[in-house]
């Protein structure tokens, strides 16, 4: 218990080194205003509890061998896991500048929230970690991803009683209704009630005691309740790790967690300025500042640090003591130095069937209909069956509805609650992961991924706006471990958005929201695409492509309703490698310059046009049309500004320079704006797609209200091409009417015309 | 007991009609295939469910004449609200040709679902909803929001068995703690667990039931179970409306809640080819299809609805025969008809102080700085002061980080849970509502606005994000809304966002994001607005204007660290009508045709303009460099795409069309391209804004990492304005090496050097 005291108190003292120092790291000398930083930046008041939790679960890792990680769910606590780190020698081993000595403890001390440094929070930068906690919410999620499939490890989850309030984490509890014991490794959930969040009392700190257990019991944990005692920590823990090896061999179903109550700012000062400090909100970050001016401030933090005995925890050239060490597990068993913390050590290429064999036969361009997803769905049955440990698929009860249904020839959902018998599909065990939280799904797969595995996460595309914020803090993640040189690759994040904007037409309005997309393109280049598949076998192709990638985050839009086949396998494994491209058997520009270009992306868009482009062809056949279908969305930005970009002279070649380009548009139109205004002929662009109208309606109504339309398309053709003559006026005029017509009809007979449910390219 | 099932049954009936049903409403004849709708769209599982509570609280108002209204959070299950208020009378009050009889019927039928009729989920066409239910996860925060400050009022809320496996709901449970039971109403919440979501069993259908009972218990509530039956129901009701008057009069401390388990799709058919359906995740939808080609389908549909005994329900004209009518309220207590339903009936507008008497003194433009959010808090004190019923300030723990701690001069924070010595303003009662959930601030927000108060939410600006799809959904309502003559206008909901992407150097990569506006501007232009006031006044302007304004989104970007004053109050008023121009004094074009533009918006990159402004005046004295502020974002498009768009002369002579502008913006650069694109200038526009950089680092340094520094500005200048000889060829060079310094004076010192700190235009 001394050892871990020590461990406890060397922690808590690098720790404040860090927020605090920028030089005399072991306090050889008295405390002087010019070794204190000049900006105070960090979050001490939960730093101590991390640092108990971590010393503790040292020993049990030590004792019983135990594979174990740790999420920091705080990850404020940046100095906590940097210190563990540090102590447990991997820091080093990371940044071997950051030595274990004197020397090294002034770099790390002063390299914490100091510009050219590191961050203040836990981060990419940490070793050891998953997990940022900047965005408060998503430990829990994660914890249970990376425990999925992995049998012997334990994840030690630090939950904060202010992210406890936050809607994922109080989802998230119900994860283990989804965990298999024998298949799955264990979360030990520890809330941590230090009472306080930035200014305020945490809820579940101020409910009476039986009621928080009552909670806890009703997630379905074995609750325990620790105070800020070594004895009981370590008594507890004892019993916990006892209760899990009886939920993994199955003597028993219920996961024990802990709850914590310490003191927030534990060990540091009382009493500043005569107001309570410990054990209030007045802890929550810095809890001494302007330190350079008040001497009386200075002598507190001197006193403060040396309150932790630092004499006694590091030698004199700055090591820890070898009695500190002693406590520190071995090699990956550490927690700062896990494999399953740096996911890309584990990951294994994932077993994929050929695509081309799941490939729908086309023998003429748009003359048969396919459901993308359905043809997906077989696919992805042989992708789990193939990787049995290593691949879920993720949804919100959606899978059946996105029609990947065929999964379920191999597979089922994974469950671990009651089964009725009228229940399909549901085991202990399954790979596919079914909830109706987005949050759940998302932070699930964040972990998973994270820890070395992959997945993919399917979606109504309006709702994945409910982890819009999820996602940009994945994506920020991925770019700032690309520049980490000891972090390796993970499997990228994969979402397949179906049951998009343009087929809610029966669930109306509140359904039809194409916008993640705009969310994605904020982020790096480096790390995200988009692809819109317009049928089944660019889908095969492209679903091929995404699972083989790393460190990106792919979108997927694609529909589940039957839409025209377009491409052979062999044009669609071409027309996704140039990412766009002119569909030359529904063009009439035979080569030459066109005048016009009808352009599209996404499934029902891109059927717009075509019918468009017949219409246009049967109506006014000397018009020279390019019908030109872009897969990968980031094509269309030049090669300065993505990766994957277009340079200006193929572009121009495509889209030319100067003739009128109807841009017929998946999601809303400003997109592709902002992703052509540099180009050359950004003037002649016209960009058709979502503006935010709908309701419950038919399919094509949808498209009418929009402006989408085939009959529309025809109508920006004729307003935009000079010098049409009297022809077109007519037919601009007939097209108008035709829409009159559809939608009249639409409204007597409840459905779409039969001419246009049945067009085929023919 | 028998009037509540003959009006159940009635509702039932009118439900299937909707789903099913184009002619022969009251089945006078046998039901043949051209009666039924071509596209069966709708969900009949949760309809029964919907209907049976309908059907029982409608006793309880006739009883004790309760005020209430009723929050479907299974909004899918649109034709039971529908069918609701169409017997209540007020579908027809509303909409007089769907009448209260067979010809309305039919119409009433005909129109769910249809083209060109009504949504098929609870809309804001449906009198009496607050809530659509589209995008899960709401109901009860929705429900609390609606019940704060509205003392005699109980909500009612359905939960549906899905819905409570999202984040948003399993965090709303906890509202408890912050209603308060003498100046708020009751929420009554009803889990009604029917088994299923689409195609899985739901969560907390499948744990024991004294582990559901222990989680209500630990929610804080006392739970009532109830089976599908009239007795348990109304005998549970008679004994939870007993204990809600216990907690009115502070009896008791806990509310009670209902579990209510039925089987999904109640009455329906019990088996369809073969398989169950009653009871099973079959009946989520429409349970028999293909009927036009199936005449068995045919006949079971019409055995089904032949199983309510319509000839019982209404009369020959088609109209509920008088006993069904009894049991509904009268008045405005329907729950159809309640003014609190339809809150622009109950809006008063709020008492505002006059915003010009918290002005800052500007003498000198830019030469003195105030923290802005520090002075608009002691404006919202007074109208929180003001307004001690109607407003209600949210934020997620934030609002002292803010700087909006005046408040708690008038009033304390919402709080309903055990207080301690140490704590500072929290007591039952309190204006300010923090909890650290966005979606329970967002949520409780909605619901407070909709039914007809006024309020403001406070947040970090990288953590909006986590409700960009709330954000979407009461967007959405409201551009609904606003079509629907009925709904009266209700407050804008207002945001706050504080604590920015250029002001969260110390927590990092995590906290910045500036993104939330490119989701706000695809919505309609009718209800989006956005502000980036750039100073004190500006920002105390743009305040008044928006707690006035009504059906909007406002969207207040500003900063809650010191910048300078730039406006006095009168130059604030003026600057924000015109909604952006010329700084006079910042410029050195007098009048004149100016060789460049240098454009602004948001607080920091107005400061670091103004500084790049000062660098040319020196420097360059010769140049003639205009610059521009830009406060109202939407001012930036053409006036056919937003209401406050500015005509393209006015546009082409601020910014010229012909000159270079650089404009340097607070958020993601490529929403000013978006905006602009259509504008004759375009090509000539340069932006600089968030490029997705950032650390924990100094707020300069933070400004270089994204090229919106001052000495980046004055080199974007140099390399866009043609000859300007080797001056200015020098003066760049100068630039790059002094931001050089500036990172290495950084990186050494740990902050920004003394001449950025202290940077003002005099």
């Amino acid at each position: 218990m001394q050892r871990i005291d020590a461990y406890w108190r060397a922690a808590n003292y690098l720790s404040v080194g860090q927020i605090y120092l920028r030089d005399n790291p072991l306090l050889t000398e008295p405390l002087k205003p010019e070794h204190i930083k000049p900006r105070l930046l960090g979050h001490w008041g939960t730093t101590p509890g991390l640092n108990f939790t971590f010393a503790h679960l040292n020993r049990i890792i030590a004792e019983r061998e135990q594979e174990m990680i740790y999420i920091a769910g705080p990850g404020h606590g940046g100095p906590a896991a940097v210190a563990h780190a540090w102590l447990e020698g991997s820091y080093s081993e990371k940044y071997p500048e950051i030595s274990q000595d004197a020397a090294g403890m002034r770099r790390l001390f002063r390299q914490f929230s100091f510009p050219g440094g590191i961050p203040s929070h836990v981060a990419p930068e940490t070793p050891g970690s998953i997990h940022e906690g900047g965005e408060l919410g998503y430990s829990l999620a994660h914890a249970y991803g990376a425990a999925f499939d992995n049998p012997r490890l334990v994840v030690a989850c630090v939950i904060g009683d202010g992210e406890a309030e936050t809607g994922p984490l109080a989802a998230s509890w119900h994860s283990n209704k989804f965990l298999d014991p024998f298949r799955d490794g264990v979360v030990l959930p520890i809330l941590h009630l230090n009472g306080y969040k930035i200014a305020n009392p945490a809820v579940l700190a101020r409910i009476p005691e039986d009621e928080l257990i009552k909670l806890m019991e009703g997630y379905g944990y074995h609750p325990h309740i620790v105070g800020p005692s070594h004895e009981e920590m370590a008594d507890t823990l004892d019993t916990v790790f006892d209760q899990i090896a009886s939920y993994k061999d199955g003597r028993s179903a219920r996961l024990p967690m802990i709850i914590l109550r310490t003191p927030k700012g534990w060990t540091g000062p009382r009493e500043v300025d005569g107001l309570p400090v410990e054990g209030t909100w007045r802890a929550h970050q810095v809890p001494l500042s302007g330190i350079q001016d008040n001497p009386e401030h200075l002598a507190m933090l001197e006193d403060w640090l040396r309150s932790y005995r630092p004499e006694e925890l590091f030698d004199e050239e700055g090591r820890p003591v070898p009695a500190l060490l002693q406590t520190v597990p071995e090699g990956p068993l550490r927690m700062s130095a896990s494999p399953h913390a740096n996911g890309g050590e584990l990951l294994a290429p994932l077993t994929l069937p050929d695509f081309r064999d799941y490939a729908v036969e086309v023998k003429t361009p748009a003359a048969q209909s396919t459901e993308p997803t359905r043809v997906l769905g077989v696919f992805l049955r042989d992708v789990i069956a193939a990787n049995p440990h290593t691949f879920r698929l993720m949804g919100p009860d959606e899978t059946a509805s996105n029609r990947l249904q065929a999964v379920f020839d191999t597979t089922d959902r994974a469950w671990n609650a009651e089964i009725k018998p009228t229940d399909e599909h549901l085991a202990a065990g399954g790979r596919v992961m079914e909830v109706l939280s987005e949050h759940l799904c998302q932070g699930w797969l964040e972990g998973y991924l994270l820890t070395g595995r992959h997945g993919l996460f399917n979606c109504y595309e309006a709702f994945i706006h409910i982890i819009d914020a999820m996602f940009n803090q994945h994506a920020k993640w991925l770019e700032t471990a690309k520049k980490i040189a000891w972090r390796r690759p993970v499997a990228s994040l994969n979402y397949l958005l179906s049951s998009h904007v343009w087929r809610q037409d029966h669930n109306g309005f509140s359904h039809q929201d194409p916008g993640f997309l705009d969310v994605v393109a904020n982020k790096k280049a480096e790390v995200v695409r988009v692809y819109l598949p317009p049928d089944a076998n660019t889908l095969l192709s492209v679903g091929d492509h995404c699972l083989r990638s790393q460190d990106y985050v792919n979108v997927i839009v694609a529909g589940k309703q039957p839409v025209l086949d377009l491409f052979t396998m062999d044009e669609a494994i071409a027309h996704n490698t140039r990412g766009l491209g002119i569909l030359p058997w529904a063009s009439t520009d035979q080569g030459l310059e066109p005048d016009v270009v009808l352009a599209c992306a996404g499934d029902v868009p891109t059927l717009e046009t075509l019918a468009a482009a017949a219409l246009l062809r049967e109506h006014l056949p000397e018009l020279k049309v390019r019908v030109v279908n872009v897969v990968d969305l980031m094509r269309l930005q030049p090669p300065s500004e993505h990766p994957h970009g277009m340079p200006d002279a193929e572009f121009d070649t495509l889209f030319t320079t100067d003739k009128p380009v109807i841009f017929n548009f998946h999601g809303y139109p400003w997109l592709i704006h902002r992703l052509t205004y540099r180009r050359r002929g950004h003037a002649n662009l016209h960009v058709r797609g979502y503006k935010e109208e709908g309701t419950t309606t038919t399919p094509f109504d949808m498209a009418m209200l929009n402006d989408i339309d085939r009959y529309h398309l025809v109508m920006d053709v004729i307003d935009r091409v000079p010098g049409l003559g009297t022809t077109a006026a007519h037919l601009r005029q007939q097209m108008s009417d035709v829409r009159l017509q559809a939608r009249a009809y639409t409204r007597e007979h409840g459905e779409d015309p039969a001419e246009i449910r049945n067009w085929s390219w023919g």
